[in-house]
């Protein structure tokens, strides 16, 4: 097999185990690539020194008729803002007087149980509150933004810097770079995935998750990070199901729900296009297409700002005291600041839609087994440009790319992004697909008939060019 | 029987099964009561005028062998924020504009469909905002408040102008009144009780309950009350046990928890000896009694009026909005207003406290099966007093009255309080008992066994003197 670095767990893992690769020289070729890759992508902001020497280990364990499964000796990136026993963590923010503990988050803890290699932490956007990820490049474009706040698991996954990566999704995080990136993004429902040490930025929104090359992957990785956990107290106890057996099933007889509002306002032609394109696609695979309208999210954004804003700037209460904040970079101390000004009634009322928007999407659940759209409005805009023109008006980067994710974590829904073409200029599209409470499976099952019906997976930016002259962040 | 209104249900229901009392006789003589003393009282704001046909109906039945249960005929006080299909509903306001729906609340049909009377709507504190309840006078004195907010079912229920009361509780608002009212009143846990249809003062505190003459019928009442109503969204789906079960079992070989700080700061003398004689009796009827301390209790304070403030703010906009606000009493409105002060970084970070309280009780509860305190710090205050001497400190009568309630409220916990003798100037104390999530059965048992070995529940305030001159609210 050549270009390790390439490959997807689903490829990798059953070669591992029968000992035709090798977990160090796979682990060596994402550091390679690395080192001749990221001075342009700068996904990484830390490299893990011990990570070769968790490879030994698994080729050994391996070798000895010891594997434990898919993830054993498959090399990881780990967001910034996941707690790691063995390197720094620093959300993304240089502030003086900050110190996060030396320890593992639980989904690390479960990565490293099932034999991954954790290879370094990926950059975010400061405290996971932002769509930039600054100074992390798309590896379509090293003139563009990766999407955020996941920004580096996303770019570092798509490029090839590791094969899988952990992300963490408050309004889309997970999913907005997986659509700018071209890779698969899994929100699961919320409780699903324990966030035992992932640094808080909203309590009530934020979910952790996987990042992959294929959805295979993504169910693979889901395995290992599912399940209850009393250290997180909105983690559930569930059954976890065998994700595997989601995969390879028919969407023939599924309902698919399309929901013309909202979620098919303002798009680029090219995301139109190819949205449209995907949905005929599901239905000549025997999908019955149900088109709705939930008139309530329309007034989505003022909800997810208020809880967002609030919970933020709670958890950010002592470095507001201490004065630190005026060390964070702008875009965020203007929001943790902003968040004084959101009253607890303004919360409460918020909190009050989310109950009745997720009372429409139980109505709606009811009829459909998945809700399908865009992911994004927009493709990976230009490093430093803070307003695109969407359908012909011009709109923030900010409003735009989260529009059609934030939904999805106001109710909680599992809600995945896969791969959906590319537009004029090469930019990868993402399709959003959504299903009931706990349904991950049947979100994995929608999301691998879908790829499985195009190459897309099997196309990566290899290819990085000679970087780009810096934009003022 | 002789003075049919000063009664329990627990002796009326089988005199009313064998026909031995006419329900319609039973009405008659509470709304006797109400003719005669209420000009004092001043309990009620509304007099049922088909109270007389629902005893009619009652006794009719009755008659053809359909007793419904113990409530059948038993005319109930009902506070006047629960809405009623066939009496007006104010809330204790009179700022114009304001209209509740004309429909039953969820507890008021379940007293209806187990045969219970409405009699009434007992006065509110404006809103359940407020602790005294104007202009209700407290039964055992005159010249003093009932407590509030539900004054009105306390001082109706004491004084026998019905038979039981419906009230709520947001931070003490049952077992406060009862407790100066020198009646039992229990707040079951939060989800018990379906609080549909009772006007919001703050969601996720507000608890719905009865109060009764003695324990044995504040079981009659919550048999009835308690079970699952997907119209609350905080109602939960419990099994609802056989509460007359935990009546007449022995408290020996249970353990009984002090929690010596907090609810033993601040008492007035006489209060803090009943509460340690009662703890005594309770050791002596073979309990093992076990000290322990939850320092975290001192900051709870700030958690409750942050989220009480938050919610009712919230709950008020529209007239805040319609400036209906003004129209408000004034203790009412600055609560209202102020409510706009705390932001949703303070309501999140009083949630956080709550969680942290709540493991502190899950902890203490491991080793103990209930906690027993003081109900209140004093006795009933003397109307137009803002500040009473507690311990040879002068403390506002607001901080000092829900103190030891409002832990409950923030936990969840079902608590109750049973009469545990006088002060001497007369005035009822009251003795709280709290236990773990859904053991009401446990809170029942306790307070029953103490209860039985006095003969408080048989002294009531029959005997009103005349009016004292009016204060000014």
């Amino acid at each position: 097999m050549k270009d390790l670095w390439s490959q997807p767990i689903e490829k990798l893992a059953p070669a591992i185990r029968a000992g035709e690769i090798s977990p160090v020289a796979l682990t060596e070729a994402c550091l390679d690539r690395i080192a001749t890759t990221d001075d342009r992508l700068l996904s990484f902001i830390h490299v893990s020194t011990t990570a070769l020497d968790a490879a030994r280990a698994a080729e050994r364990e391996i070798a000895a008729g010891h594997w434990r499964g898919p993830l054993h000796g498959i090399p990881v990136g780990v967001k910034d803002n996941y707690l790691t026993a063995d390197m720094p963590t620093t959300v993304g923010s240089q502030a003086p007087g900050l110190a996060f503990p030396m320890r593992d988050a639980a989904a690390v803890a479960r990565l490293r149980a099932a034999g991954a290699v954790p290879i370094g932490k990926t950059r975010t956007h400061e405290f996971a509150w932002g769509n930039v990820t600054p100074p992390v490049r798309n590896p379509w474009d090293l003139a563009r933004v990766p999407s955020g706040s996941s920004g580096g698991s996303g770019a570092a996954v798509a490029a090839g810097l590791c094969v899988a990566g952990l992300g963490s999704d408050t309004g889309g995080s997970i999913r907005m770079p997986a659509a700018a990136c071209g890779v698969v993004g899994l929100k699961g429902t919320f409780g699903r995935v324990s966030r035992d040490g992932v640094v808080p930025h909203s309590w009530s929104l934020d979910h952790a998750g996987p990042l992959t090359r294929t959805v295979t992957d993504t169910a693979l990785m889901m395995q290992v990070l599912s399940g209850y956990d009393p250290a997180d107290p909105a983690c559930q106890d569930q059954p976890v199901p065998d994700f595997a057996k989601s995969l390879g099933r028919p969407v023939k007889g599924l309902t698919i729900g399309v929901c013309r509002n909202h979620f098919f306002d303002g798009l680029q032609d090219d995301v139109a296009a190819a949205t449209e394109t995907a949905i005929d696609d599901l239905a000549k695979a025997g999908a019955k297409v149900v088109e709705f309208r939930i008139p309530l999210l329309e007034f989505g954004l003022g909800a997810i700002f208020a809880i967002e804003l609030s919970s933020s700037t709670a958890y950010h209460d002592a470095s507001l005291r201490a004065g630190r904040v005026a060390d964070f970079t702008p875009d965020v101390r203007t929001l943790v600041e902003m968040g004084r000004l959101v009253t607890g009634a303004d919360y409460l009322k918020a909190e009050q839609y989310r109950m009745a928007l997720m009372d429409e999407f139980r109505k709606v659940f009811a009829k459909v087994d998945v809700v399908v759209g865009p992911t994004t409005p927009i493709t990976a805009w230009k490093r430093g440009e803070w307003t695109v023109q969407v359908a012909g008006q011009p709109e923030s980067v900010l409003a735009a790319s989260w529009r059609f994710t934030y939904p999805y974590n106001l109710t909680g829904l599992p809600a995945i992004s896969v791969p959906c073409g590319f537009d004029r200029d090469g930019l990868p599209i993402g399709l959003q697909i959504a299903a009931r409470p706990f349904d991950e499976p049947m979100v994995l099952r929608v999301a691998h008939a879908y790829e499985r019906r195009h190459d897309w997976k099997d196309r990566l930016p290899v290819a990085l060019p000679a970087a780009v002259p810096p934009v003022p962040e």
